[in-house]
């Protein structure tokens, strides 16, 4: 095994150090609440909160997507542990404006369970609260059983839209509508070549030859559609793509999609790129048009090499939200203001 | 040696397609020109002009600096090498206005032969053409012999200030001048814990010991002040910072500073967040004000491990220009208009 040599300090205290460290990065515009969450400070009376959530260690995401026009409020768990039910009520109760809270995170048994327990605490307070999951990998279950699928990098996409609805909604019923519809136009499939570590043990996340690709595996290494052998991008890039395309959504000529290729952690911003250009031409062929493209290392694992490639179908509502600016830690936009 | 697996094509190709794909990645804002340069689409007439540039395999600069409020274009060379005169002429040609064009890249022989030899062959085409070098490691000279410092990821913020600044100045002259301020304000230093490998040969760029930091190591493993023993975030971050208010730029009490927390490419966000919280700790103690922090792996060296600090003084004219939005893939600011 190589020595993965990184700078933390107490490995048990990674999150908690991360979320500090994350709230100073904010520059004054977020505040820590209790002990795992972060929210926005200016949050207006009336507002319909966005919650967003789940484990630490796939930083930037979950919890540098709190911000403008995104979500008002994160509640973080320990590295790839899901936040428990009294960080997520804490983080309820903070955003709260009375207008009630959207649960918006991946859809991973641990997240859901504790998510569950968090909002049924909430409702105790009289928070009303609201659950949408994400589902993008289409790799994880095929489409009769969609709503067992995981979240993984589409969740930025969903998230952003998300985000700008509640910047612009009146209730809450309203903003699961425009989530739901966004997580219901976003599909996303992924490759690994190799583990990230947990910071704790030093221990990979998997095990892969060094001569096959991960195909569909998930961003904690879960099993996927196969093992293919080491390939070059433009063998690569098509087989991702058609996996995209055969799934139940579908992209016709004309569509106005938002594409993100994701980075899992080491892999580079070069190999993203030529990635990207490999992407491009077969969504043109398609004639598709790419109305904003994405690109980095946004969901991540440690220091996994792999990637990921979303795509997330505009109609016309989804089309204005997504032109609204946000600002965040893990992804900033100029755009239009509600 | 471990097996890197990167997604590319002939490997000999990487930084014409990566180009390529960095293109598609703007959407339309931007087109190629040449055979290495990108180019912004809509430059307006009158315009002082500002080119960087460099050798590719450090994504996502420089290329990815241009953008609205930021570079007009780039010369981009092959992996870790210059971009040769030709490539360099084109550039100027393509984002030249008639009031001339500044060319602001970091402090490389190789950089400074080439970009040096395109500046003459502009010239003989009548176009007006300065240069300022970055020159913010400040572990690579001496403060007495400044004008050898090499340029790593202080050029982030260096390069954002003259890009507001060439929005918004009436000759070449006064562009220089502020770029000229920027880089004088500007001190990073980095360490590098692990190599990053050469795409062509998968040879890594240096050799460190497994228990061992190199301390102010450049961004392809240059020597720096000397090797460490590896060690944690809150023991190393306090090394770095010393090093820098030792150098001979003031910061004093009531300073206003951008921070930049840079990853060479495989450091974690969650490692640079629990820097970063340190970093403030630090910079907290000695009343600095930080006005805006910038977090992530914006300047790179493939896989390569390791982060690096930077401060940028501001001052009234520079906080100004601060303030100005900004977007490219590399980097997005909201803010004012000019």
């Amino acid at each position: 095994m190589p020595v993965i040599k990184k700078i933390i300090n107490n490995p048990n205290n990674c999150a908690a150090e991360l979320l500090d460290g994350l709230v100073e990065a904010y520059d004054g515009s977020c505040i820590k609440v209790g002990r795992g969450c972060i929210v926005k400070k200016d949050i207006p009376a009336g507002k319909v909160a966005l919650l967003v959530g789940g484990g630490s260690g796939h930083e930037p995401i979950y919890h540098g997507l709190v911000g403008h026009n995104l979500a008002d409020g994160a509640a973080c768990g320990d590295i790839f542990a899901a936040p428990p039910p009294d960080i997520v009520l804490e983080g309820a109760q903070a955003v709260n404006r009375g207008k009630g809270v959207l649960f918006l995170y991946g859809n991973y048994a641990g997240d859901v369970l504790n998510f569950d327990m968090g909002a049924e605490l909430a409702a105790e307070e009289g928070i009303e609260v609201k659950t949408v999951l994400i589902t993008d990998d289409l790799a994880s279950a095929p489409p009769d059983r969609k709503g067992d699928r995981r979240g993984i990098a589409g969740l930025v996409p969903i998230v952003k839209l998300a985000g700008a609805a509640a910047a612009t909604v009146d209730s809450l019923d309203e903003l699961a509508r425009i989530a739901t519809k966004a997580n219901d136009m976003t599909r996303s499939v992924g490759v690994s070549m190799s583990p990230g570590s947990i910071p704790a043990t030093g221990h990979p996340t998997f095990e892969i030859d060094d001569d096959k690709i991960g195909l569909g595996m998930g961003i904690h290494g879960e099993k996927g559609v196969g093992l293919i052998p080491m390939t070059t991008a433009d063998d690569l890039v098509p087989q991702l793509l058609d996996l995209l395309f055969k799934d139940d959504l579908a992209f016709n000529q004309g569509d106005e999609v938002v594409l993100l290729v994701n980075s899992l952690g080491s892999t580079t911003m070069m190999e993203l790129l030529i990635v990207n250009r490999t992407v491009k031409k077969i969504l043109a062929d398609r004639g598709l048009h790419v109305h904003d493209t994405i690109i980095g290392p946004l969901v991540t694992c440690q220091e996994m090499s792999g990637f990921s490639i979303s795509l997330t179908k505009l109609d016309p509502e989804l089309k204005r939200l997504w032109d609204l600016s946000c600002e965040s830690v893990c992804y900033t936009k100029l755009g239009n203001e509600p």
